[in-house]
């Protein structure tokens, strides 16, 4: 019997599009938190959820999707375990629960009802070009330094 | 064969726990809602959720309290319809959901949570002592005020 | 101050397209429930669901409407009180959860999905022309006959 | 860059308390479901969930456990990827969803809700010693003849 394929789950929040820049963040930020040995959670769809789950693919991570349809097909192709909801944006609240801690990355109101849930609940956020909130959000420089700051948190 | 019992129905959201004031500015946003034919929505607890119930049953309003629990009894006394919906923190999402316009008093996380679901959703919303998120929300002075606008903005 | 506007909520559940026959026959219920001074609670959209809505309004009754969309105009026009979930199937426990009782009428795997979270949570169940499940669901002759045993069972 | 790391998703639905006979049959179930390339999805807790999720890590496969609850902790020990929804009975909605084809093992109305969602939404479904509806459900002798079953439908 083996043990559980991964140490934890590490939320990635942002927009279903966003730029060039804002992508590459995201990516890092997968990418880091495949290599601590977590899984990335995100909404499944594109934009900074695509680049957050390409990131962690690259480097032989894990990747969950958790989409607001009910359709297995709307999850973007770096999305291995799909979880089609059918819920709307109810989902935004699974993202959160199925967090240990997460990264928002950029985004607008749908990131920030994610943020919101996170705050409410007491998971451990960090933010990269976002909603600070009157410092309720720390913010971190890059993908790197994000997961790198939960990591400190979660051990 | 009568008409619909309303005209609409108007979220009133905030904290499960708040100060004598803000009660009795919630209580007044009730009560001008129910004045205006609206019925009240509401996330059916205390606090602000209870005060705007209450405002609405003083004047003869109907009330509407979607739970995050299972159990028709966690309802204030001031709910005339019970919605208990198990769903936990994505019960937010649906009070946005059944309100045709809503008002925001005071509140924290959870609050926020609901004002970004009906930015996302594009309903209109104002809020009285609450967050603004950058002049993305309008506030107003009072209860009577609050409702006013959003009469305003439905007509 | 009023009271509660109704005594309690029974739902109502069965196919969105039906017959004459069992339209006629959800309509007889809706009709009973609101005379008993409940409200009808139901799925919110045509056939069964419309037919109790209907059949409670011609009598003065309240009427609720739980939809599996998150768009009001969904409702059927005898829905009083509009709740647009966005949750899609997920919506029949709410439907479960939101009725003190509940009349199955007709009715196929949606219904069906219905009278196996109302077992589950023992709500207590009539049916008229549905499924019994090997005795589970007690069936009634009709309209009036269910909306009977289900008051006996409340008392 | 890797790709997918399972060929789909199969749900195992059943009892969370069940007789040891029924425990060996779920194993046997998530361990052919894992020899198939394919991820076990399930309610996450215990009995035929936790059976099935064990049979399948037995082989090195993967599991995912749908949780009522928001509580990553209330999953089983087999579980690789925990969705804590805090949904309560709505999860079940959301196995039917995750999943490209289930099996039905034992059950009681929990499980009876979830066959009807597949049936409702056209899931591919086959039991093993549980609800046959009229022959709506095909029966498996065991284990492997219900997923070789179910291979067969979805090629």
């Amino acid at each position: 019997m083996e043990g559980r394929v991964v140490k934890g789950q590490i939320g990635v929040i942002g927009g279903a599009v966003c730029s060039p820049e804002i992508y590459e963040i995201a990516r890092e930020v997968g990418g880091e938190i495949a290599k601590n040995g977590f899984s990335v959670v995100c909404g499944g769809l594109g934009g900074v959820m695509e680049a957050a789950c390409r990131g962690a693919k690259e480097v032989g991570g894990i990747t969950i999707g958790i989409l607001p349809t009910s359709t297995k097909g709307d999850a973007n192709p770096y999305v291995d375990l799909v979880i089609p909801t059918g819920l709307g944006h109810a989902r935004n609240v699974l993202v959160v629960h199925a967090s240990d801690a997460l990264v928002a990355v950029d985004g607008e109101a749908g990131t920030l009802s994610e943020i919101a849930i996170a705050l409410k609940v007491g998971k451990p956020i960090v933010g990269i070009h976002t909603w600070e909130l009157e410092g309720r959000v720390p913010l971190a420089e890059g993908g790197r330094a994000s997961v790198a700051m939960l990591m400190d948190i979660l051990r």
